[in-house]
């Protein structure tokens, strides 16, 4: 089945906001199964969506249009899908409850233009949006399906996975499931020549991959005739694709971070953590601090930019980088001993690079980046180049560093547990 | 005149990226003058994006697509635009050389398919791309201007701002002047509030406002017979927000973030400055660090997540802890001594509060964040609520951070300025 998009809004037609309801809707749209071949953005002027509609309708199944559906007089996503589809507008009694309750819940008062959005298409479906006051709405003519959907983002992607995925499944007569298998410190070109083969033979489930920074996503997804039995169908995939993957994959859970695998993993093995950065400037442990309840395992980040706090937080030897340079392995080295050692914590990471554009040299190009852990006293350290801007670089170096503590405390608890048996 | 986007990329309709290309061009657009009523997004695939090039060329006067200018067989856009205005492509020779050099100062030899990116439509205008080595084209067709870019942002840009702007000033004979106007520390109402009489009155130049996370960003733009012109009749208006945001408004250049304003504001008066973060975790000193040269200034930073590093780190007293808590204004104070103490910095800024999700009590509300700053003595501390999820709580406590501290060194220098007359 195909599926088209339409953004209605005139601040993404001024660059005032950028879709991410469009690549929201796409990446599910795809996860779902459903071909999607335009999205179209149109402000909020009836003829033009008038125009839009109507090609839409002529070349697709579904039809989902996002935004335009508020409570004021320049929303007429509603209006103009219920004048294309000649149905007239009723007022919906149940959901002009729902709002009376909405406000009520807030302690205000609805204006009077509010009931607009109570005002509903002779016999559309109406989805229910908890966050909002617009219903999410379900409209059909001459075997084209219009989705409306509220523009707020807190709305949309609610009222997407709990009432549009169950009626996408219902109309194409099967259920989607889909299942991510997150990999780190891989790249994107390594990942997929290691694959090579699953994706050339791929039919039902389907294999895409998604390069992060410093990550790559695969989606595995099967169609079946219920979602016990799409499950069942990505299982071998996903399993041939974790014996593939050993120690890049860090998770198989959509809202897994690589941060909180790591925090996860110090957790369950009562570790403490601290990092010490000077390149990424605070950018690790601002990702560590992402994951609530991370205060358990990260007690404290020391960001080192100058020579002067590199001696006298991590205790770097003046003579290490009088010899070796702040940008060296030595001085990475001696970054994570310190940091042991001042904050008392098991772990810590380390950082030292030149993020650029400015004092690269033939020797110490910009882009270049010591990353050092310490898991119990084993120091690693690692040389990295990375490309792009300063803030490329940087967040470049950042997933880096995520990805060796995760691999250095992998072989720590290996071999703890390999010491126990 | 009417322009209309048209992205090409199977990437964006599958979600893959989000197409940060088209909220970009549309603020340009806008900012020239231009006025954008469609976007489209299609996939490298002939013949719809023939069907998608066909309307655009009947309902807009220019056309800007990016994307698909690659060397792979994918990517089609020059050849299907060269087919709809029935063009040939020729070799250019200029541009092969271009490609040739790219190349060779990369050490890389180039690939036979790259010298399907020197095949030029007849008649186009070539536009340099010192970045890729796809070069940037413009054709006409039946009074329709068709302007071809590639998708790659760092390339996409800088050919935009040389090469596409001035050709649109040229082609609207008219100069279009934009003054991008700054401000940090006041609310989006509050400025619309403050400038409604400016922007009810506005016609030439015009207003646009944009919110971001702890600013907002006032757009003048003024259309004229010149750049001479356009320029002169911004200044009145910029002068009159300048009078009326004093305090708030920190650049009136484009390419000045919040965190440059402040550095540059601490090395003009020779200032160090060290950050003691706890809820935003390393975000405040991550966004510093974006600053090209940020060292002269931009000392040490300690994150400390915990109570213990709070002790041990800033000194912060036991007894404050237990009897103000974490997150209290006593121990923000606390931090922000402690943290020029210990670094020796002229000034520090120091964030205490709670991002949630959990933990939040009825005294203590998730949201509720203290920030202190220290200008050599004179600690301020101010009390925040926000609201959102614990991402958007610590981005917002980044940037009220910031703008304290450009308030506080405001306060100091003046006095200083003021105790030298």
């Amino acid at each position: 089945m195909i599926v088209e998009l339409i953004s209605v809004g005139t601040e993404i037609l001024l660059g005032n906001i950028v879709n991410t309801n469009a690549a929201y809707l796409s990446e599910k749209c795809a996860g779902s199964g459903l071909s999607c071949f335009f999205q179209t953005v149109v402000g909020d002027n009836e003829e033009r969506l008038m125009m839009v509609l109507k090609t839409a309708a002529e070349r697709s199944d579904i039809v989902i249009l996002s935004g335009g559906l508020g409570p004021t007089e320049d929303d007429l996503t509603k209006e103009t899908v219920a004048k294309y589809c000649r149905k007239k507008l009723l007022l919906n009694e149940e959901w002009k409850k729902h709002i009376e309750e909405y406000f009520a819940r807030r302690n205000v008062k609805p204006t009077d233009n509010n009931w607009k959005q109570a005002m509903v298409p002779e016999g559309a479906i109406v989805l229910d949006n908890p966050n909002g006051t617009a219903p999410g709405l379900i409209l059909e003519q001459k075997g084209c399906r219009f989705i409306l959907l509220p523009g707020p983002p807190n709305e949309l992607i609610p009222l997407f996975e709990n009432s549009v995925k169950p009626y996408l499944e219902k109309i194409t007569d099967s259920a989607i499931y889909s299942q991510t298998v997150k990999l780190c410190g891989v790249g994107e070109s390594a990942v997929e020549t290691k694959i090579k083969d699953l994706i050339d033979a791929q039919s039902n489930p389907t294999i895409a991959t998604y390069a992060k920074t410093g990550e790559v996503h695969l989606r595995v997804t099967a169609k079946g005739t219920d979602a016990k039995e799409a499950k069942k169908l990505t299982k071998p995939l996903v399993k041939e694709l974790k014996s593939r993957f050993e120690t890049e994959l860090y998770t198989t859970e959509e809202e897994v971070t690589l941060e909180k695998a790591v925090i996860d993993m110090l957790a369950a093995n009562g570790m403490t953590l601290t990092c010490a950065e000077s390149c990424t400037g605070g950018m690790v442990v601002a990702r560590l601090v992402n994951v609530p309840g991370c205060s358990e395992v990260l007690k404290s980040g020391v960001v080192t930019y100058s020579n002067k706090a590199k001696r006298k937080l991590l205790g770097v030897k003046k003579s290490t980088l009088q010899k070796h340079g702040a940008v060296s392995a030595k001085t990475a080295e001696e970054m994570v001993k310190g940091a042991v050692f001042t904050s008392k914590c098991d772990t810590a990471i380390a950082t030292t690079g030149l993020a650029g554009p400015d004092g690269g040299t033939k020797e110490n190009p910009v882009g270049l980046v010591f990353i050092a852990c310490n898991v119990k006293g084993a120091i690693t350290v690692e040389e990295h180049h990375f490309s792009g801007d300063r803030m490329k670089i940087r967040e470049s170096a950042t997933a880096a560093t995520l990805a060796l503590l995760r691999r250095c405390l992998l072989e720590y608890i290996g071999k703890t547990a390999f010491g126990k048996n």
